[in-house]
């Protein structure tokens, strides 16, 4: 941020009267321009014993398989969000999603979550930031070539939570250097 | 939001290509500037059956009670993030938090998330944004003087929860008109 979105002079970095942060303050205005994380979105959809997962057509991590999740929007649930970006990733519709994973990651200001529920009538395609979509059993997910821990780390909790039929609420924090 | 915050260009609302929303998009260098939703994290502290709330010094809602809250920063997890808060308002530690409610408010664009907890060696105090803390049992809750629908949730399945002794995280949309 260099320039003031709401009267467009410059910015600086300085620590405002009663805070202890530095955040970016006009210097003809005086707004002070607060920046928070993200919330990204998706879900984890099964079909007969199967997980839906995306290759991705954009960076980063383009040709890496993901769950589809994208950015949360305004105006819209985390639930909403995550239904959208199924459809929007593998134009695939989801029943009853349920909230399933929560991960933190300070280092790049994101909070992902996941939402698990099934696939309706089976149906899915290729969506515009998608190469590919496919079905993939347990004994065949790319473990090595999914994009992001936290789709391991859901996939991973899934598999495991199957065998037991009990999916409680996973919360983790992923920390770059990782623990 | 009126000027690009990289070059200082009027921007204008545009649906960018491949996209389905209106953004702010710089009429000068084509940065597309993104606007996502907030998460709000605060804590639920409990203390010989006694839950604690800050009388708000600051608008909105001055002069109402609330639960220590605030905005989740960047580089934090939301659990820093409403432990911060709780030691920012009320001065109060917390031991021992965990997820509880989490509400969408897809109208403001907000996430509410709130951490359960016991509160430290029992102290606490008044924080810059507060004037005034409390322990109240759950006779004395001033109901009709809660800041935020969040709070007044809350504390509703707080009291009805321990009845039972058993607090399952709980999540909710809040819209307005409200439903």
């Amino acid at each position: 941020m260099k320039f003031c979105s709401s009267c467009g002079s410059p910015v600086s970095q300085q620590i405002p009267e009663g805070d202890s942060r530095l955040r970016f303050v006009c210097g003809g205005c005086s707004t002070i321009h607060y920046q928070n994380p993200r919330i990204i979105a998706g879900c984890i959809v099964e079909h007969n014993q199967q997980i839906l997962l995306c290759k991705r057509a954009i960076e980063p991590r383009k040709g890496y398989w993901t769950l589809p999740a994208g950015f949360m929007e305004n105006g819209e649930t985390i639930e909403a969000g995550a239904v959208r970006e199924t459809w929007e990733e593998a134009l695939a519709k989801v029943s009853d999603p349920q909230l399933y994973t929560l991960f933190n990651l300070p280092h790049i200001s994101q909070v992902y979550v996941f939402y698990r529920g099934a696939l309706q009538s089976g149906a899915f395609g290729v969506g515009e930031e998608t190469l590919e979509s496919r079905l993939f059993p347990e004994s065949e997910i790319p473990w090595d070539e999914l994009a992001f821990p936290t789709v391991h780390k859901t996939l991973k909790h899934f598999f495991r939570d199957t065998k037991n039929n009990d999916f409680p609420i996973r919360i983790e924090d992923i920390t770059f250097p990782r623990k």
